[in-house]
């Protein structure tokens, strides 16, 4: 980034020209937007913060900061936990949150198309409107943006049923880093129209384009009332064998959740609803439609076949929604430090075991809790707050990360590489794979502007 | 495409030093290999064809290819319809068909890996063995190969419930045309390790690497029977609810598929099964799983609440498999020339009336049947075999094709580019769109050796 010889000041000006009052060189207005939900990552004290309200805005600003070689982050809610949005020193951000529009709802196409800032759970919760619903439900979905949603690929609870992010987008408005406007996909269910350029803009993380308009798919409601059932296992063996049994049999759940017994204990101490600690772990999930109970009881024989000590259908949803608070009552807890791996759903228990085994040897405790339909593991970690302490933190999650490759596994599932887990890409891509990524980031940003060093 | 001056006997025998009797030179040995199934579509003399036996194969002969410039076509079984796979003139074609082994089969993961050249009803076939399916499932699933598959997306009958081919698609192993080797993707459900390089090359159509491996996502084959169910419309509008609102219910079916009256009234002349010809048209479908029998009730009800003029269970399969033999009914009686487009599933009614309007307008007879769950639309049109006749069914096709765009549709929706589709790419893809693929495609092969000036 050869930005420093360049006169700044004027140059703003030139933006300034073009954008208004959107653009904002106030420190203190700028630097709430200088950092995502990441801990340990280093953030830049950015040039300037452009608040777009147009993909022109957008246009603008990219083509403003190619010219000059200025580093761009691209900004959604900034609830990312790999330092993917975090800002560049003398760089520019360019903040989607005031593009929050829903623009349309198609019920008979069953498809809206929203500007990139719209929260998650408002598309949801307009979507419910006409017997439809989003999919993609990652615990952040009050306070995330679809955008970043596209951008990090992201999952949540429902993806056992409807898969992750890009199974549910159709077309895309992206800006790229040059200020060219392009649209990708198309409106029907079917298109084998070149490239899937969609896809590729899909989980890259700002690194190759800025994503101003989506146009996504949604599902009908399921009639009735989700059912919700529990299962608690003394060992951790039974409960990964009733998940792969449960995800090949017919009786699919749309949300199955695994908990070790200190994250259900954590979460009872911090927000106590009667949950009981499981001697191994707690499988936690819900069916929906018309023959909701049936698929439950279905899955509930699983459970007491696989040695479930004890596993019924719950009266309510307080289960679910405890699940849903793991978060935040393992970080009250200092259970701090996020890790986000995969495996093979087969290979869940070992990985479990294996977690154990590692917060074992390291001496720092470890909470593990899995979207366990999609052998997508969560591990949060001990730290206290000391450069020591996370380095000692960071070890472990470099094991945890090690042991899931051997088990066939991810670096990540859901979460992304951002900035935080670039020192992973090498473990699980090849080099030609490294190569080829890179060629392709050449080929659509040739200066390097957006988002650099990331992602990749 | 500068192979002109090249010394190619010399050069022949240094790569027949690496693949001895897989290189072949002889032309009535080749010449087999030089045309797919599309019609119309010149295919050049090659120079000499490559029957591949490993990745090293692959790699060796496309390096041998990329170092002299020379145009480089891959083959599959050539079911393709667009003119994807056929020969460059002094080009090498590198077949797969012998690479054709299922290398392992995992039931507790549902993956299979296979080799390229693998018939896709056989992995099918294979994979019942373990209570499972691969769902993608083209008409021509009995002769296609997994790597034709993937390169093109296919589609099939099963796609209004289990998606397109690249929804089954876990990792691939690619050579690139320089001859290095790559590995996309993971085992894992949720993988977000930087681009979604797998998904960048399903649909490549042999223009970005050569698909020399796959993991594939195999599904649960559903308990019981399927139940196969059809129903008469009188008119089109009736039937194009009926679809939209079956594929927005929580009946979804395995497949639904829509025939005009010319397309049973064909099949039924050259098949005799006892259909009986519908007014304006007949949807056919099946349902699956413990409750099928009581979806298809559910679904006839659809049926019947728009106007269905009979609608009823079947008592056999009989009509989904006259459904399957359409193209070579319709062929037979001189309705040749094939068209893909697709409409959002809402808009299908306006396109087979649209179609049947431009079919009056031309004087030409048309077909049409579709993949109705998905929008998805093919149209055969009647020529006799002479230059003009052709031509003016591909003038016809041009219509279908606009029409299929002014009601938010796509030029294809399964069958892909290649050749034949080249001219109507610019009226989908806007100019950036158009550009960002070439500069894919020159950062992937930058000496252009990979099926060039084909898919994009
Ligand atoms: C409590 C909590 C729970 C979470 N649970 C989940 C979960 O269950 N599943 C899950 O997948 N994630 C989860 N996350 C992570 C995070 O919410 C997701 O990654 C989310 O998709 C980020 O959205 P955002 O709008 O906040 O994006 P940001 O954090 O602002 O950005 C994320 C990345 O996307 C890029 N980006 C954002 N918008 C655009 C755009 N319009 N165009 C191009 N690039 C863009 C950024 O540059 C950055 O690289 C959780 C986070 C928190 C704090
Ligand atoms: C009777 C009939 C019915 C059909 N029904 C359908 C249908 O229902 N749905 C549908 O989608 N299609 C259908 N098709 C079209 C065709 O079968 C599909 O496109 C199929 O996927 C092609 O597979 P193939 O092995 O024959 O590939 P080929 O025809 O050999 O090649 C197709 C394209 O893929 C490329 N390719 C092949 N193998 C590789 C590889 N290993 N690596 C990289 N590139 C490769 C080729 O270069 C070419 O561009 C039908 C065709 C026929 C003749």
């Amino acid at each position: 980034m050869e930005n420093s010889d360049v006169d700044l000041d004027g140059d703003l000006a030139e933006l300034r020209v073009k954008l208004g009052d959107r653009l904002i060189t106030e420190r203190a207005a700028v630097a709430p937007f200088e950092r995502d939900s990441s801990r340990t990552v280093f953030a830049g004290e950015a040039l300037a913060l452009v608040l777009a309200e147009s993909a022109e805005d957008v246009s603008n600003a990219l083509a403003w900061a190619n010219t000059r070689g200025i580093p761009v982050s691209v900004r959604g809610a900034g609830t990312g936990l790999v330092g993917g949005a975090t800002a560049y020193d003398r760089g520019l951000i360019v903040s989607l949150e005031r593009m929050n529009a829903i623009l349309e709802i198609s019920p008979r196409e069953r498809l809206a198309t929203v500007q990139p800032g719209v929260v998650t759970a408002d598309l949801d919760e307009a979507a419910h409107a006409h017997g439809l619903f989003f999919p993609p439900d990652p615990a952040s979905v009050r306070t995330c943006t679809v955008g970043g949603n596209i951008a990090t690929n992201a999952g949540g609870l429902r993806c056992v049923a409807h898969g992750v992010t890009s199974d549910w987008i159709a077309a895309l408005t992206v800006v790229l880093a040059d200020g060219r406007v392009m649209r990708t996909g198309a409106r029907t269910r079917k298109n084998v129209v070149g490239y899937d350029l969609t896809r590729l803009f899909v989980g890259s993380e700002g690194t190759l384009g800025v994503i101003v308009e989506a146009t996504v798919r949604l599902e009908s409601l399921p009639p009735g009332a989700p059912v919700t059932f529990w299962a608690e296992f003394d060992g951790l063996a039974g409960a990964g064998g009733a998940v792969t049994e449960i995800v090949g049999s017919s009786s699919r759940p749309e949300v199955l959740e695994l908990m070790d017994a200190l994250t259900v204990q954590t979460i009872e101490a911090v927000f106590p609803s009667g949950m009981r600690i499981p001697r191994g772990a707690l499988l936690v999930g819900q069916t929906v439609g018309p023959d909701a109970a049936a698929h439950a009881d279905a899955i509930l024989a699983i459970c007491r076949a696989h040695g479930a000590s004890d596993a019924a259908i719950a009266a309510n949803d307080d289960l679910v929604e405890a699940r849903r608070k793991s978060n935040p009552a393992l970080s009250a807890r200092g259970l701090k430090i996020a890790c986000d791996v995969g495996v093979p759903v087969s290979r869940l228990a070992e990985m479990f075991a294996g977690v154990a085994e590692i917060s074992r040897q390291h001496g720092i405790e470890v909470a593990s809790v899995a979207h366990a339909g999609d052998g997508n593991l969560h591990c949060k970690v001990a730290a206290p707050n000391t450069p020591t302490g996370i380095a000692a933190a960071d070890a472990l999650i470099d094991d945890i990360t090690r042991l899931a490759l051997t088990l066939d596994g991810t670096i990540t599932g859901e979460h992304g590489i951002g900035s935080v887990k670039q020192h992973e890409l090498a473990w699980q891509l090849d080099a030609v794979a490294l190569d080829v990524q890179r060629e392709i980031k050449r080929a659509l940003d040739p200066r390097g502007i957006l988002s650099p060093g990331r992602a990749i």
